[in-house]
């Protein structure tokens, strides 16, 4: 049986060479395709430019450092730039790295010529991100996301941030020169126009690059929440078995009804909210009681336990021992005979991300290990974590997408349920996590994943 | 059991409106739309505005028609553009039509203001779709495409198209307006630059129209072959039983050394052929022999039979009599208990058809079902037909994409196997279809698929 699909890039290496003018949302870009490669396997790091020129200063520089006419900072930053992207060749032959992501500004035409001979002299395919805005609305809301969040500023006085970032622009404006679609329609290159109100794509032929314009396309900074849940207690999670297509159970039953309230409470314009599902019972059984439009998804179905589906982990560990060894061992590669891993279902999961960062306003009601793998993409957690993450039963959960990473607010129905995690190295399951929290109203918890 | 998947549009009514002058590939680009869509059971239509002009005129019109102080014929040529989107709005209310495609040249910003105001003032979203080439070499190959394929000119004379072609084009050149990115920004719009080598995307927000610009960003129009086979004959093959994970029978092991043979003598750059298989063994060895680099992937694997696993077609009309009634009655929809329909099969495969569209040379290794839902992809044949098609054991077909329609060509390998054609309403496999043509060497045939 084998553990793992071969992932399908092929031997093509991408640098994504990020260009624009300060607080154009380059970094936040950045880590979205980061987050979003990684989460699919594909080998991806960013190199940021500015942590280049960091090593040499020890601190952030003051924005005179990029002042036009400052020859000796020019050197710097100009040798910045070599020196990651030396980094970036060394990474991709050393540690067979796939996409790099190069965050750097490469204002002028012929900085961006210097970088594509560099990379592809170098086997490197380069693919130029601009993200080129002249909306000031936009351009004022990053500043103010730079200011407050950005590891740049950290200890800086309130107020510095911003007047050294407007410096910074003024000054790369005097040379910023756009990407030319005559002179430059040699070049790869996906051009954003304020956001993604306008996009250019020139000469992108390879797969992996269309996917990656593809997930850019989806993006937008629009202030949202995304809303998931773990369908009710079922009759099997009682009875400790996995997979199988069972009911609800009596306290499954009562999140259901609890879940409508919790909606109503929590969810501002949940009168648009769409309730996704998947194809299984109790799932639907769950969001029976909202009145939203719903959508069921086979993509949402729990892991497929092949074989083992109905067992409880007491009888895989006896019928197949040697399989309940492995897949503790490996749990994001393990395959269940005839079934899946979770890498499968992240593959599987992928249409259902792309979507999620086009909507707006959605409830994902679905399954553990589903809900997992959502997870660890909306909080770029690493893969080999995912598997074992603690999503407990009758939980609403809150995630905020932002700019520098994802808040999450954790909303605890008071309704006990059996726990279903199981910990590594044992074939019981933990003791019910929510029975402690058995109070008068919900119990809410907040958290912040930074990237 | 729910029997079908939600579709996931959504109320979103879209009319994407090609615009360009003759020979820009537009009808191409609408038929493959609409093939891509309809796959995906996303209800779509082209609406040919030439058509509409035909019926007025019985004939195709000479280019004269086309004329630009042709006042006369202004006149009918726009009338000939709103009868249409009276259609495509009089299908959409009716018919509940999703996404329609009007097929026409729409060349002047005046006329696409008033089709926009139309189609807005009826709820449909218009998405424009220009095709833009000043590439002579492109447009060349266009024209000849037109003049030996077109249903336009049937019956004329050799040499009459290409003449009429170009003088309709002359005439349209004088009053042609390219889509303005800025005057026209506020239009939802597509701009292909000479095929892709340069797209321009603006203010594209829902998830079905990103869809529809990925999907044309993965099309090219260079010749090339797809190439498909099922694995070898199995164990299972040889004893009825479907699903499962079992290794080939001797036939099919002679049948995986066969066609390193046949890809040989077949395929032109095979040392360039990349093969995809599926993750289950009888895939992985039918390719076993081939030294070209292999892809396994998830999304290739069998339709998941569920319950059945492992049954024969008899067992199952035995254990589960109404199901196999209900699946018989609609094999599209139908989905065995804890496992999947060919719906279903469809939605997963979706990336295989994004990347395929990319691709230039792979052989894909996989299952009946799956490549039943591949082949009616590319044939473009109706979903409620599919899961019935013949596709034998010990054949490698070749696909061969053109502008109006998919060759194929199918080889037989001259190695009998077991036929697992079930006919509609019976229990039992058909007779083996291979054996009747046992010779010295393959049996070729042809096919051409019209769209």
């Amino acid at each position: 049986m084998p553990l793992y699909t071969v992932s399908h890039v092929g031997n093509l290496r991408v640098c994504v060479v990020m260009v624009g003018l300060p607080a154009r949302g380059k970094s936040f870009i950045s880590h979205k395709i980061v987050r979003y490669l990684s989460w699919l396997s594909i080998k991806t790091r960013v190199f940021n430019v500015s942590s280049y020129r960091r090593e040499e200063y020890r601190e952030q520089p003051s924005a005179d450092f990029f002042h036009p006419d400052n020859e000796e900072s020019k050197v710097i930053r100009d040798q910045a730039n070599i020196d990651a992207i030396k980094d970036v060749i060394k990474w991709m032959n050393e540690e067979d790295g796939c996409v790099a992501i190069l965050d750097g500004s490469n204002v002028t035409k012929q900085k961006r010529a210097t970088v594509a001979q560099i990379l592809r002299s170098n086997r490197v395919e380069p693919l130029f991100l601009e993200s080129f805005c002249d909306d000031e609305a936009i351009v004022k809301s990053n500043i103010l996301d730079i200011n407050s969040t950005s590891p740049d500023y950290s200890g800086k006085p309130p107020g510095y941030a911003l007047e050294d970032i407007l410096t910074k622009i003024k000054y790369y404006e005097t040379h910023y020169e756009p990407m030319d679609l005559e002179d430059e329609k040699e070049l790869s290159f996906i051009k954003l126009i304020n956001v993604n109100s306008q996009i250019i794509i020139n000469k992108i032929e390879s797969y992996l690059e269309s996917r990656i314009a593809y997930y850019i396309m989806n993006l937008h900074i629009k202030p949202r929440y995304i809303w998931l849940s773990r369908h009710g207690e079922s009759q099997y999670n009682l009875e400790g078995k996995i997979g199988g297509d069972a009911d609800l159970s009596e306290r499954g039953m009562k999140y259901a009804r609890k879940l409508k309230d919790m909606v109503e409470k929590y969810v501002p314009n949940h009168d648009k909210l769409e309730v996704w599902t998947s194809t299984l019972r109790r799932t639907q059984q769950t969001a029976q009681f909202l009145p939203n439009p719903k959508k069921q998804w086979k993509a949402l179905d729990e892991l497929d336990a092949g074989s083992c589906d109905g067992l409880t982990y007491e009888e895989i560990a006896q019928r197949f021992p040697e399989d309940f060894a492995a897949r503790d061992e490996n749990k994001f590669e393990y395959r269940y005979r005839g079934g899946e891993s979770y890498r499968d279902v992240i593959q599987r999961l992928e249409p259902i991300i792309m979507e999620l960062e086009n909507q707006e306003n959605v409830l994902v009601i679905t399954h553990q290990a589903v809900l997992r793998c959502i997870y660890a993409y909306f909080m770029n957690s690493p893969q080999e974590k995912s598997p074992w993450m603690s999503i407990p039963l009758h939980t609403l959960i809150r995630l905020e997408p932002r700019a520098y990473g994802t808040n999450v607010t954790r909303i605890k129905a008071n309704i006990p349920a059996v726990s279903t995690y199981k910990e590594k190295g044992t074939s019981k399951l933990g003791e019910s996590q929510n029975s402690a929290h058995v109070m008068a109203g919900e119990v809410i918890t907040s958290d912040v994943a930074n990237q």
